[in-house]
């Protein structure tokens, strides 16, 4: 709460120095508690200027540091709590803690690192310094069978975001990751926890390889990775980028809630770059291979094999194949 | 010849009068014939001014007459030879007789009126005045069996023409009917002359109820259709629309002879109004309902039913049903 409004003032007051005594009027603290929570400050990146006249802020860390995510947000729920962590094993497993233990409807879990980040099909995920690691918690009340729509409308939120902030060629590979041509930026992973007929908390978990550096990526991951640095030449604002983000998930997460998953699916299909590719879908152990020709209303992904036959395809790992 | 000259002088010197004898020196012809031209032009609608100082153009008539189609026309063969009617039984007739007579890629009929147009499934196509009823002559060297692929090219053209120049909700019904909303605007009839292994030519025909008043129609279509007159509270240009068209179906044109299709493809589920929704669909005397997930490569429409199993429709009759 000091830091807080310590940083309030001093962005109120930008390019002008802040005397310490006016610190020690807004936030009612002693000089020294002031001066603890400057050291805090820089340690997180803030870069501060101290002289005889004052304070005075130089520079805001490209970090996702609540107060920074906050201040710009215009969401009614979704992330008005944020939880943020320098390093840890898994935002998904910190949100499920979190979640246990009476956390709300769209409370955030963020972290600069993951340690143990985990990807779908029980793979690692890779999180170094620069990307998006983030985990929502949410209560939807809707029946426990349709918890999985919650991937397709996390994965419309992220790939309608990036078109949209950044002009980038967005898509969406079946079943949730977010390509920019053909390489992954994003990827999304679902956990619910639910009874037979009531789900108690799901966890959307999101990683974006934001300012990602792609070399340094592990080698077997570069060539079909890329990061939004890596394809703008420039370092993105993760702060406005989540913003942005969770703007546009409560406002997707609203209409599903409230029973319009069909148009989200429209935009979905709009927004995918496997439906009409050949594709080979790697499910249990079998590989199958077909041209994709839709998704059901479920998301299950239908596929055309060679013989015309149709198969529905309800989980696994998709390739996009190259024809031309 | 004549009165291309004629027109082109008059429009060149817009809001002037040109003396008659100008007209005598550009044409080569007699003043008498001069004369009988500007009586055909008025036949054809054309509003002329004519005083002691000349002639002078006050107002264009909007039909797709050669002359104004072809002013502003970027295409390199579509619609380079245009057969204009006043009135005609099928445009698709016309167009069949021209091609069986050795009529080039890319000639055009068109008629303000036809007295028995054609529509898909046996159907009369009701073609008052203040549509655009036209066909065009294709000769593409592809497999007969890909033939109606160009249906589908058509639909993306007609489809993005409208979009893209007129700025309305356009939509395509599968396999080809336009749609505003959920109104009809444009069908879409493609004829093919083939051998077993070789295309002679295909008839791509196309009615937009683009100025028809929709009281006008019978009673029983009205409800279904629209025309962009009626959508925009105003007459359109028909020349430049169709200049529009077929400088656009030229380019998708290409893109499919040069075996594209995918691509286009691609669009046309972009610009689908059917995937998503549940359908009716009559095919050969049988009512199949589902919903409709996908298209696969050849433009076959994908069903899943209500017990989950999935259908190809290869023909027939979708009707659009309303859940909400």
């Amino acid at each position: 709460m000091t830091k807080k409004i310590i940083l309030k003032t001093l962005y109120e007051k930008k390019d002008e120095y802040v005397p310490l005594e006016e610190l020690v009027n807004e936030t009612g603290k002693s000089q020294k508690e002031v001066e603890i929570e400057f050291d805090t400050l820089e340690d997180e990146g803030y870069i501060i200027n101290h002289s005889k006249l004052g304070y005075r802020l130089i520079k805001t860390p490209n970090l996702l540091l609540p107060y920074e995510v906050k201040k710009g947000l215009k969401t009614k729920f979704m992330g008005k709590d944020i939880h943020y962590f320098k390093e840890v094993d898994s935002t998904n497993d910190v949100a499920k803690y979190l979640a246990e233990n009476g956390a709300e409807e769209g409370t955030v879990v963020v972290a600069e690192i993951q340690n143990r980040g985990k990807g779908r099909m029980g793979k690692t995920w890779i999180s170094p310094p620069g990307g998006v690691w983030m985990s929502i918690i949410l209560r939807p009340d809707i029946p426990t069978s349709k918890a999985p729509q919650l991937t397709l409308v996390t994965g419309v939120a992220v790939a309608e975001t990036l078109k949209k902030e950044l002009n980038l060629d967005v898509g969406i590979k079946w079943p949730n990751d977010i390509l920019i041509g053909n390489k992954k930026v994003c990827g999304i992973l679902t956990e619910v926890n639910a009874n037979i007929n009531k789900i108690n908390y799901v966890i959307v978990g999101i990683g974006i390889d934001m300012n990602v550096d792609v070399p340094l990526l592990p080698p077997d991951l570069q060539e079909g990775a890329t990061s939004l640095k890596n394809e703008l030449d420039t370092e993105i604002n993760g702060a406005i980028l989540v913003q942005k983000f969770l703007l546009n998930l409560e406002k997707l997460y609203n209409q599903f809630t409230s029973g319009k998953f069909p148009d989200i699916l429209n935009e979905w299909r709009f927004l995918s770059k496997t439906i009409g590719r050949k594709v080979e879908v790697r499910t249990r152990g079998k590989t199958i291979r077909g041209d994709a020709i839709g998704i059901n209303k479920d998301g299950i992904l239908i596929l055309e094999l060679d013989d015309g036959s149709l198969r529905k395809i309800i989980s696994g790992e998709c390739l996009h194949i190259n024809t031309s």
